[in-house]
């Protein structure tokens, strides 16, 4: 019956009343869907929630890729065990294995300091800007509309960061429509106050990574310090709590299915407002290719590490993150077929563009929207290329460390505002630290077998996608490439550390005329990058020139449905809500919206990664529940469901219930929904939560930290 | 919560209010339990039921190892597609693959004969036995006693038979207090009427065995003929359709959630009253070594396969079969300890058992019980060695040939009377049968390797293990092992069918000197096979004298719990009522009880199992449902779920509603049911079954069978 379900989700998709809690909203527009969110059962003012520098959406902070919250007035944050993990990492060692045992610091003195490159930013500027990023971009077009952007937009930065303490960035809203300024307060000492077991914070591991129904408690205490004038500071004894300007304050109660529920949080990047052509590129062309591509390299990482047991271990983060782009790519392919997205963009956007066509705008939008189509089209032309040269950049250890070396020192030839972005002062150290992890994480015979894979690939590509920088660095038969590889990786001396960071000291002069065999080869390639680095620039900014019309149109059509439109997720705080939700993932397969304890010993077969420690399993089995319980079930709730809209980013996200008060911590979507960064499908859609109850359960009774229950407000019972 | 969970169980098990529709019951106890069935929502009279050799439960057949049921006046019978896949396999060839396409016969002319030793039984008599079987064993024990029945059972047996037309057998209820004498008529003209094509009748296959929810339209349907004088007849043309005493009637409506449900048919054998003792050793040991063993044969085929494209095809069935037990008894030990069954079992029976100590007949029964439980014990000695020597004699084709062969020479020095069963006259065109079977299914590098897995483990054994016929045979070293294999099997004839048809005809005299190296070396192996059937034979003489006791105990307790006991399963008609149920498998995770063809449509991949024909997804597609949608759900149903009382045997059962109309027919369980032979747990037991909406929609609508529809008496919407 796939034909009529998919009609029902078309129907469901376009009819303007069945806008099914989809929206990454900005909270500027909350008080715009002040009905929608009144039925939805919210009792705030949205008007409350509309500036997201002020109190209450200011306690949410960004904690590295993801999302914390300040859950007390001495500047505790909560976030995800994952999100926290590097933290826990840092913390232990053979004697005291935190991500094993976990952590509880008996008191403030024993919270123990961050790796000190872990940040917390405070979002405290949050202002629109677009008139000053465009100004000396109108007339313009393609590189030059780009560069004037870009210019524009550092200057922005370069003087909100002037007084120091702050990390400002420019964002664009709507794909170049809107932009903002956006000035974050950077804390550098934060400490780890409290940490589940490694077995109880990601209970399931890789096993249950995207499944519902889950068991885990993926949640960490941390805490913000500053320095004794109340100002950002590197970790110091006499360092004091940081008094946050507000903070949420957790539940007493929990949820149970059909409860209002919202989230506040960072998603990364969204699609949702791409073209039709973008959609069919991404399912029939991108994912396909990228799976299969990153596949051949996971097999020769797999092959290497059965002969070699030290480059097993050298590259197993990289190939547990090959295996997860793997399936989630694989999962988002699976989704948008499941969801028919290709199909339902394309009568969508004929819609509009049928739609706009009636309109008197249609004269000056129509050119510039079907200028921005071509563009589109003609990026596509080198994809497989581009797609190779990707991972050529970001799977590779060594050559990605001289190419980065290569292009810095070309970089520090211009003054510091005209740099590259992440290639500008600012970034020095973050790539030092870079080229510090290279050692343990390569092998030289594993990556010439990696480079040999993708570049392989390249020399059979049509004529038309070759670079000649690239032909003649690595030849143009498999024969060549492979004595290209050999001769190099037995002469470089960049895998000694040293010498990659003194690659870094060294004069733009000094490494352009270097006489290591990977920085010579690297120097060949680079014009070839830079180059399409330019293409590549002069297309964005001609996209950023034109898609504000599609965009426009876009708006516009969606208004006259009656429905607002949120801008794409950008890594900006944005606000969803939605209710506690069940799924119905498959024919006769139905999944309630909350676990319970249960569950864990269910799952629990006594080794990794469904291990629950034994105090535990002994609480359980106890029942020592009084206070906790979920009244509706009578069982005590671990994680639950909602179809609140998410992405990555959005772990460690605050769920707050009706009231504003915090009742769960985002940590992972449903594999269903892998595919919501293009398409929200509502049968679909769902994001899980660690229950607070369960962490407060396990704080009071499992591993008891009383005086942070305390502090939480929510007292041991 | 297990341990809670568990109480609750126990609870659950063991109070009287909560026997949850577990129950194999006797056609005759069914007036002892109308309240209960009143109360579940039977609308019949259950004493219309109390009879099976009377209408309706006369309709109900035994069709192969399973169950069958006519449903018309002219023969018709309608089992699984599974149960019939014989017939359809030898009516099938690589020009007319009924396997692939299924079968659709026009009108009666193109019913198609069965293989000729398929066989359908329709029972004609039931008659209690007990004083008869048991008046000459009185005041005996051990091997005796077993001889005095056995000898009683026989003659009981041959003066059934004598007439001619019948099979009779003498089976016992609660373990050697009961004698029946079943006598069964045994229509030996079965023909193709109706098969669905494979992708539909086991849609899933492998993948889906034991899965809920479950797409698969397992059924077929059948055709009884006898002679031109109405008797039972060897395939003839001029046969006509066999009238049935009674036949189901099809509904024409189906059923669903909470819907009371009963189902009649052969369920073989379940082990739910035995002792505690035996329920430990069935869990720590049997089930986990069985596995292992099997799981060693498993990777002798798979490996041999892979090297040889003949031994695979030759080794399918078989690979089948084992991976099949595997997963099962895989799932049964699971089960069992979900169920916490060793520790419910030992709680129960110590209950009962000091129960029993506070009542008057203690003295009489406690000694006898306690005697049966030293005798069980006993017979645990040699278990390892008899697991082996089991499998030796299950897994191999040509040496099982050499041994049945030797075996039947034995025997037939014998009276036919005193035979063993399964050698008697009656037996020896099955053994024939066999014996041509093997040609198909057997190569003798594949058979070495088998024996070779089993026999290197037996030399391994303990001493008091060994036994000399065998150590003398195979000798005492793997070096030895293997010289013996090849030599034997380079010499044996055994491999021709003519060969081991012909040591079928030889006198008992000839075969005991033939000079076959196999026939040789099965010769020489027999005594010790002799021995143990001697051994094991005073056990279970002793044991059917002892055990009454302990069932006698046990009922006794039962009754002043408020409960009826059925008896274990052992291949008699039985019958079992209860509801459509859905299932709560894990924590949050739900199973509907029904599923519907958009199922059908997202589990297809296009490749096998889940291949649906393209005639089916066309049909989906179009959404024809008219007369046959599920009128809760509006959608178009393909299998049920039920808490039904099954176990192996009611495949093909009728499943019928509260008025006593066929609705569905059993065909599988779920996974968490497996452990239900040991221990029925009304949290997990349930059984899958077609519903016959979808068969009637396909031959409505899909691959049309208009003729069969009228005949069932729901003709084509």
């Amino acid at each position: 019956m796939r034909l009529k379900t998919m009609g029902l989700a078309i129907a469901m998709l376009l009819a303007p009343a069945a806008q099914a809690d989809e929206g990454m909203w900005m909270p500027s527009q909350l008080p715009d869907i002040t009905e929608q969110l009144r039925k939805a059962g919210f009792r705030g003012k949205p008007a409350e929630l509309a500036d997201l520098t002020k109190a209450p959406l200011n306690a949410v902070v960004k904690v590295g890729g993801a999302t914390g919250a300040f859950v007390s007035d001495q500047g505790l944050v909560l976030t995800n065990h994952h999100v926290a993990f590097g933290v826990i990492q840092y913390n232990s060692n053979a004697q005291r294995d935190l991500i094993r045992d976990g952590y509880v610091a008996a008191d403030r003195s024993e919270e123990l300091p961050a790796n000190p490159d872990f940040r917390l930013l405070v979002t405290t500027g949050f202002d629109k800007v677009t008139d000053k990023v465009l100004a000396d971009a109108h007339g313009k077009t393609g590189r030059a509309y780009y560069d004037a952007v870009d210019a524009a937009g550092k200057a922005l930065v370069a003087e909100c960061e002037r007084a120091g303490g702050v990390r400002c960035s420019v964002v664009t809203m709507f794909y170049g429509r809107d932009f903002y300024l956006v000035k974050q307060l950077e804390l550098r000492d934060v400490r780890l106050v409290y940490a589940p077991p490694r077995a109880i914070g990601n209970y399931g591991d890789e096993v249950d990574n995207f499944v519902w129904p889950r068991h885990a408690g993926d949640f960490t205490v941390l805490r913000a310090y500053v320095g004794p004038d109340g100002k950002p500071a590197d970790y110091a004894k006499e360092n004091r709590p940081y008094v946050p300007p507000a903070h949420l304050q957790v539940a007493r109660d929990g949820v149970n299915e059909g409860d209002y529920v919202m989230l506040a949080g960072y998603p990364g990047i969204t699609y949702r407002h791409r073209s039709a052509a973008e959609f069919a590129d991404q399912v029939e062309w991108r994912l396909p290719t990228a799976v299969a591509t990153m596949k051949a390299l996971q097999d020769v990482i797999e092959d290497a590490g059965k002969a070699d047991a030290q480059a097993k271990i050298r590259y197993a983060s990289q190939l547990q993150s090959l295996k997860n782009g793997i399936k989630r790519f694989s999962g988002e392919l699976e989704g948008l077929q499941r969801s028919d997205a290709v199909s339902v963009r394309r009568k969508d956007e004929a819609a509009m563009l049928a739609w706009l066509g009636k309109q008197p705008d249609a004269r000056t939008l129509r050119p510039r929207i079907d200028a921005a189509m071509a563009e589109i089209a003609a990026g596509n032309v080198g994809r497989e290329r581009d797609l190779l040269l990707g991972l050529l950049q970001s799977q590779t250890q060594l050559l990605r460390s001289a190419l980065r070396l290569q292009r810095l020192a070309h970089e520090r030839g211009k003054p510091d505002a005209e740099r590259e972005s992440g290639y500008q002062q600012r970034d020095e150290e973050l790539i030092a630290g870079q080229l510090r992890q290279v050692q343990r994480r390569y092998d030289p015979a594993v990556e010439k077998r990696l480079l040999t894979t993708l570049l392989t690939r390249y020399q059979q590509l049509p004529a038309a996608q070759h670079l000649p920088e690239f032909d003649a660095a690595f030849g143009r038969t498999p024969a060549e490439l492979m004595g290209t590889l050999d001769r190099v990786y037995a002469a470089t001396k960049l895998g000694e550390e040293a010498q990659r960071l003194q690659g870094l000291k060294a004069a733009p002069t000094e490494l352009a005329v270097s006489d290591d065999a990977l920085l010579k080869l690297a120097a060949k390639l680079q014009p070839a990058l830079l180059r399409l680095d330019d293409e590549r620039k002069a297309r964005e900014g001609e996209l950023l020139r034109l898609r504000p019309a599609y965009m426009q149109a876009l708006i516009a059509y969606r208004e006259q449905q009656g429905r607002a439109v949120y801008p794409d997720a950008n890594s900006t705080l944005r606000v969803s809500y939605g209710k506690v939700t069940p799924l119905k993932a498959r024919d006769a397969v139905s999944y309630a919206p909350l676990t319970s304890t249960a569950g864990i010993v269910e799952k629990n077969t006594g080794t990794e990664p469904f291990d629950a420690p034994k105090p535990l399993l002994d609480a359980i089995a106890k029942g020592d529940y009084a206070g906790y319980l979920d009244p509706k079930s009578g069982t005590m709730p671990v994680d639950f469901l909602s179809n609140l809209d998410t992405t990555g980013g959005n772990s460690g996200s605050p769920v707050l219930n009706a009231k504003g008060e915090l009742v769960g911590l985002n940590f992972d979507s449903n594999w269903e929904a892998v595919s919501a960064s293009w398409m929200f499908d509502p049968r679909y859609k769902r994001a899980i939560h660690v229950d607070l109850r369960y962490m407060r359960w396990l704080m009071d009774k499992v591993y008891p930290a009383h005086w942070l229950l305390a502090e939480l407000g929510t007292p041991a019972r």
